[in-house]
């Protein structure tokens, strides 16, 4: 069988199951919080909890030199992996930069790349503190953060039923930006700027992530492959169901304006938004709501049932079919 | 300028410098003993020294699965992480795995990765944590590993003038089994099998490494790129020079008998041995070879003079040229 009839998220079973049930034991467990399959692993440090994640963007899959620039790019590939941290309620501090890069490449581009790179580090305060650079013939870029958590953690798993589920943010301007930039689409030019902006330096939910864990929230994932997507996997975690309502999904206004009927999908599914999806009791969704300073919206509630299942139902109630839940590797897609 | 005409480390260079004044500030700096420059990147644990390392290997560059299977492949993989840790004297603990595979890869062929990295993995107590699984049109293996040390560090930048240089095992073995791969030689099966082995299941040295760190040693590196390459790292980051002796170097006894005349130069260029080269007074080199269970050979020793600089010497101490002196990326080579 081919990798993509099993899709990305079957071959991240296979090996979880094999890696689980080979290399953790009693010994090398000890200490460990949580292994393969959240945004990031934790395990107890002597005064608090440590984080790491690991994320890679390769040419031709994950961007294009044509609608990204090399400044953009550094950028986004360690934006993704703070996000990371931040949906674990973390802070990151160190990162690791593996660069596999085509002979060809301008030294000005590598620069560029890690200036990108660096403009947000310093927002953050994390410092680059290794890596690996090799030779490739096409862009590959892995970076590793690692980080901490001192007063608990947002898991994938914690979600029950009975949580509300609510969002940060608005969602679908990073799909609606790739979109743009792949169909060259003009809108106005504040609108172009603020969609392109959004995909290209995406801003990792860090504060937003603390504060959920200081209001009591336990279960979060930050939105990389889609709303629904990734709705799924904390469902998927957490062993219970979800049910969304349509209406409530925070689509950004210059999504609407830009893209009418097909805002709402791009909401749904478009992904790479990396705001902040988590779920939790009314009491601690309410502080964070009056403690946050920016929006976060209660968009539907967890609710036994099929496991991993998400159902998006109209203001009345009534089911609303999805066209797409989002992005999954290996598997053929016109995402 | 391109990347070709920069080279490897000249590329290191400049990002090094570029991310350490940017994101190395007093605070970031707070418990970090180690950035970029060295095998791994080290910072104070409470208990522990904390450590990092990150390796890629991309198909075609690094490997092809011509002459690699997927099994030795996903040891490999690991095999040189492992390295990085066992050459600053810590224990590895943790693994992420970042792989990136066409769609089209058979999902037996990442089962059998895995179990190559399961393989080496159980047998040092590391616990596989998490990583990223992307399509990419060729294989590009990130695996990066965190491990900790508790009696002292072995680092790059701690050799001194009047230090002994020795190396742990036999060299050569690694880059004449990737000869005969490629070029398809025939020797006994014994010998066949020996040098294939070396090349594509290299054993990290991580007993010795701690080893050496109780012995007293504090300079070391796994030799990846090659003995003269590995050891002008050394003295690069030492800011001192290296004298070896041509006939000390322990050539590996099966690339002798089946390479003759070459076998010298495959033992000090060949790289990817991923035995120890290392520096000490000679009390802390005799320790380390009075309680070692394995080979270590005293090749030369460390002297002032130009930075960085290596010579190769007969037993005469005459000057012996070097035809190469090992690998580097983004610099057209015939290695």
């Amino acid at each position: 069988m081919k990798i993509a009839a099993l899709g990305e998220f079957g071959l991240i079973d296979l090996v979880t199951k094999m890696v689980d049930v080979a290399t953790l034991n009693p010994l090398s467990r000890q200490g460990l919080i949580i292994g393969i399959g959240d945004d990031a692993a934790a395990w107890h440090g002597d005064t608090s909890t440590q984080l790491v994640t690991t994320d890679c963007l390769v040419q031709g899959v994950h961007f294009t030199l044509e609608t990204t620039s090399w400044e953009d790019l550094g950028w986004k590939a360690l934006a993704v992996n703070l996000s990371d941290i931040a949906a674990m309620g973390g802070q990151p501090r160190y990162a690791l930069v593996s660069l596999a890069l085509p002979a060809d490449t301008e030294v000005s581009s590598a620069v560029a790349l890690y200036h990108g790179m660096i403009e947000l580090a310093q927002r953050h305060g994390v410092a680059i503190i290794g890596g690996d650079t090799c030779q490739a013939p096409l862009v590959v870029i892995t970076i590793t953060v690692l980080g901490s958590a001192v007063d608990g953690l947002l898991t994938r798993a914690a979600a029950v039923p009975g949580d509300l589920i609510a969002v940060t943010g608005y969602l679908g301007a990073s799909a609606a930006g790739l979109d743009m930039l792949i169909k060259q689409y003009r809108f106005d030019p504040r609108a172009t700027r603020q969609l392109q902006e959004s995909f290209l330096r995406p801003h990792p939910r860090i504060d937003p992530g603390q504060l959920l864990v200081s209001c009591g929230i336990k279960a979060a994932i930050d939105i990389s492959d889609g709303l629904v997507a990734d709705l799924g996997h904390i469902c998927q975690e957490s062993g219970v169901s979800a049910r969304i309502v349509a209406d409530r999904i925070p689509v950004h206004p210059v999504v609407k304006s830009c893209f009418g009927e097909r805002s709402r999908e791009l909401a749904l599914s478009g992904g790479e938004d990396y705001e902040l999806l988590f779920t939790g009791g009314a009491p601690a969704i309410d502080r964070a709501t009056s403690s946050s300073s920016s929006l976060i919206t209660v968009i539907g509630e967890i609710v036994t049932g099929k496991k991993g299942e998400v159902t998006l139902v109209d203001h009345q109630g009534n089911p609303v079919e999805l066209a797409q839940t989002g992005w999954e590797h290996f598997v053929p897609t016109d995402h």
